[in-house]
């Protein structure tokens, strides 16, 4: 087969943990990416589309370090030049982080409040794994300068109605609404939070979030133990606990249980939990506005409900956060019913910006996970059809190449999806095979004797895969598997036979 | 202003020869893409889209070197694991590579031949300048697996046809074809290439085809000067010459100045130029074969010529090549005339794939300067109109937000651009400015006085831009500056002014 005795030959694929999309997969996701964007610019939301790469000191969180400066992010140094050492650079990790040096850079020129939207790839630099890609679709929606909860509000808002317009039905969906000052408040009371000293208790603090974060995996027998000494997990390993008496851990634990049937209970059960503390009761407050706000635009809990067992991993957030789930089942890998969970999520982040400036902007914003809603839009059967493959023409006569090509230009001027078989045509088998494998809807054919008649033969591959399919002969009986037309209705021909689907 | 003591804050700014692209540009470019996308489907062409990065091996032609890898390409290496140590990974320079890579990685799914598009950014790691950035946008179809000249042909004409659909008008645009096995011949002729080893002269001929490319910025005597010794320019910096006597030299500048008045015209000329060569010979005959094809299809010399001067610097044509230029003229920077120049290029290259497979496969396309393109659509004013702003609902009573959601919601709902004013509401001003800023061209006004009346105020912004601009106010009279509406009218009233326009 091969030829060569040149160098080793460089392996054909991309590197683990990235992956390519053809087809129907491309164009489904830019329907998908399109109405979205539509929904946005409807609610005041301009375009931004930032450079891929950012320097490691404004997308911040992961500092150069000489030796791994690229923890989680892929990343890399510039040339030196003369008087300094060169920039770090990285690929961004989100849609975020740029869109606060943004923010920064053009305090001056932008709109005070600044609506944005903005979708493309970001990349991570984790442990590619089974569903796990190191290259993936967002999709932000983001309100900077607003530090009214009516932002929030209709962030939480547009995202229900998001959803509902590619094609997830009312009642597929959930937004739930939380609020961290809520949690704040209940770590104050709970005497992991001193609002004299912010910083103290810091690093309980986190491993709180993380456990209530994973009460979904762990349930709460797992979640207590991680608010206490710690937990032992089916391998033996140890994860260290935030170190709570059982006292203290009630309180936490009450928190993520305090839903109850309507949102008025819920807001009641976290003013009984953490009203006691100032920064708990502007929690609840907060949340109060948000549900009257919703609730006046007709937006009821079968859409948007509080609920405090959303915590959003980020340390960033500081005040409402929220989560879109999807709540139908599907079977997961191992066969088992579970829901779809969640496909979106964000919340109030009022310090990304102060990190360039020095003085805090308030902001709050939402991330929807692209390849996620996607899969439950297969899911489904809402992704949109595969789109049509084109009508071949082929080629029977390799010297009256331009009168193949004037039929395809014919029926494309039609407005028609059609292409001229341009491999070998010798073996015109191959040719219909090929047309197969475009998931071609009509064949074009026109040999010498056709072309004496003036006439062409159109065959119905339609029909074809119908009955490959399994549907019987007899239901297509009055169909003709091919026939001959007159050269001049090539197009009325093809159309008719499109039509009939 | 600043209240941190905090550590050195990050800059707000992008990578040196990176930018942020904001609202109409974005939506612009989008709309443009999809209008391609739309001529590329017609013609058969299928979505690809591969991951932003690769392998330095799969990309090829910069090859990992311990030193300095990334020589024109941003380029990093992956953690090394137990066995073996890290790939070199790089982002994409191009999308012709990439497409190698799955043209090889795919070769038993996919039909053969394989039509192709794929548009996105690619990266150069290049002193960025004015102008000149390291993050672009490409548009490429390609047909991977067709050896025939149909394949180019159709490339040109759908090149033409793709010109035209986004709004580049017949006359102001030029597709040239020229084919390198021509100038192989030239090159055979002239004694620089000999076809009994191939390798022989290489030096030389990419001398000579680097010189043919800055015809249009050396002239004739810069590019003679380079064919022979070398040339010294403005800055007295010596580049070398390819070394070639001056019988040899006039034999390539003869190629280059080969065009005649009509395609037939120069065929001939090129015919005796390098028919004596049985490459020239063969590459005559495939530029009769794509005119033949192209004239028959209707495109004429007022779309698509045989240009010689075309050789597009790439080392990897092996066949026709291709470039589109707007033949308009432009204001360039320093207020000379001059013509907008080359948008796209492309050709034919044979050998891509089989540095992976060892089997050569022939495979043609285009690729298009997205950002250019756009660039020259603006020139002639057909980019399309900025995207309207929304209309602003301002906020005249922070407790009744509700009822200021409820309005934009109702427009929305009218398919309406509309968003309620989400900043501090305390300076009514602000709002106007704001509105303004947004180009929003109406504002909807409640204060308490009209909500006892039941009515609200809609200020017409379009009316006070246009007086801005210049417009008398005489011409605006009929037409009122604001006006009160019943509550129940909102939508109807708001529809009525947009229509004004």
């Amino acid at each position: 087969m091969a030829k060569d005795k040149a160098p080793r030959r460089p392996r054909a694929e991309p590197p683990k943990g990235f992956r390519d999309h053809f087809g129907a997969e491309v164009t489904g996701r830019r329907a998908m990416l399109d109405t979205i964007a539509g929904v946005y610019h409807r609610h005041g939301f301009d375009p931004l589309e930032t450079s891929a790469v950012e320097t490691v000191e404004a997308l911040g969180k992961f500092l150069p370090d000489v030796d791994r400066p690229n923890e989680g992010v892929f990343a890399w140094q510039e040339d030196a030049e003369a008087d300094r050492p060169g920039d770090w650079l990285a690929l961004r990790y989100d849609l975020t982080a740029p869109l606060a040096r943004v923010a920064a850079q053009y305090r001056n020129d932008l709109p005070s409040p600044y609506r944005r939207y903005a979708m493309g790839p970001v990349w991570r630099n984790e442990k590619p794994g089974p569903g796990r890609f190191r290259e993936f679709y967002q999709c932000d929606a983001d309100t900077v300068g607003a530090g009214s909860v009516a932002a929030d509000a209709e962030i939480c808002a547009m995202l229900a109605d998001t959803l509902e317009a590619v094609g997830i039905a009312r009642g597929d969906y959930i937004v739930r609404v939380n609020n961290r000052k809520v949690l704040n408040g209940v770590m104050e009371v709970a005497g992991v939070l001193d609002p004299a000293d912010p910083e103290r208790f810091s690093a309980e603090r986190g491993i709180v979030l993380r456990a209530i974060d994973k009460l979904d995996r762990l349930g709460p027998d797992g979640v207590r133990a991680l608010l206490g000494e710690g937990r032992k997990d089916e391998s033996g390993d140890f994860t260290r606990g935030a170190g709570l008496g059982a006292e203290q851990a009630e309180v936490v634990m009450g928190f993520m249980d305090a839903r109850r049937e309507t949102g008025a209970a819920t807001l009641a059960r976290l003013h009984a939990l953490a009203g006691a503390s100032a920064i708990g009761l502007e929690g609840v407050q907060e949340l109060e506005t948000i549900a009257e706000l919703l609730a006046a635009q007709g937006y009821g809990a079968d859409r948007i409900v509080i609920d405090p067992s959303v915590v959003r991993g980020l340390g960033y957030y500081t005040g409402p956060v929220f989560e879109a789930e999807l709540t139908f089942e599907i079977l997961d890998d191992k066969g088992r019913r579970r829901q779809f969970g969640s496909v979106a999520g964000g919340g109030r982040y009022d310090d990304l910006v102060r990190r360039f400036t020095g003085q805090s902007v308030p902001a709050t914003g939402v991330s929807i996970g692209v390849d996620r809603l996607l899969a439950a839009l297969r899911e489904r059967g809402r992704a949109g059809a595969a789109s049509a493959g084109p009508v071949v023409v082929t080629v029977m006569d390799r010297e009256r190449m331009a009168d193949y090509l004037a039929m395809a230009g014919e029926l494309r001027r039609a407005g028609i999806r059609a292409e001229v078989y341009l491999g070998n045509p010798k073996n015109f088998g191959n040719q219909l095979k090929y047309a197969d494998k475009r998931g071609s809807p009509v064949a074009v054919i026109q040999g010498a004797d056709e072309a004496a008649r003036g006439t062409v033969v159109l065959k119905d591959l339609i029909l074809g895969a119908r009955i490959a399919e399994g549907a019987s002969l007899e239901e297509w009986k009055a169909r003709p598997a091919q026939q001959a037309v007159p050269r001049t209705d090539l197009v009325a021909a093809v159309r008719a036979m499109l039509e009939q689907g």
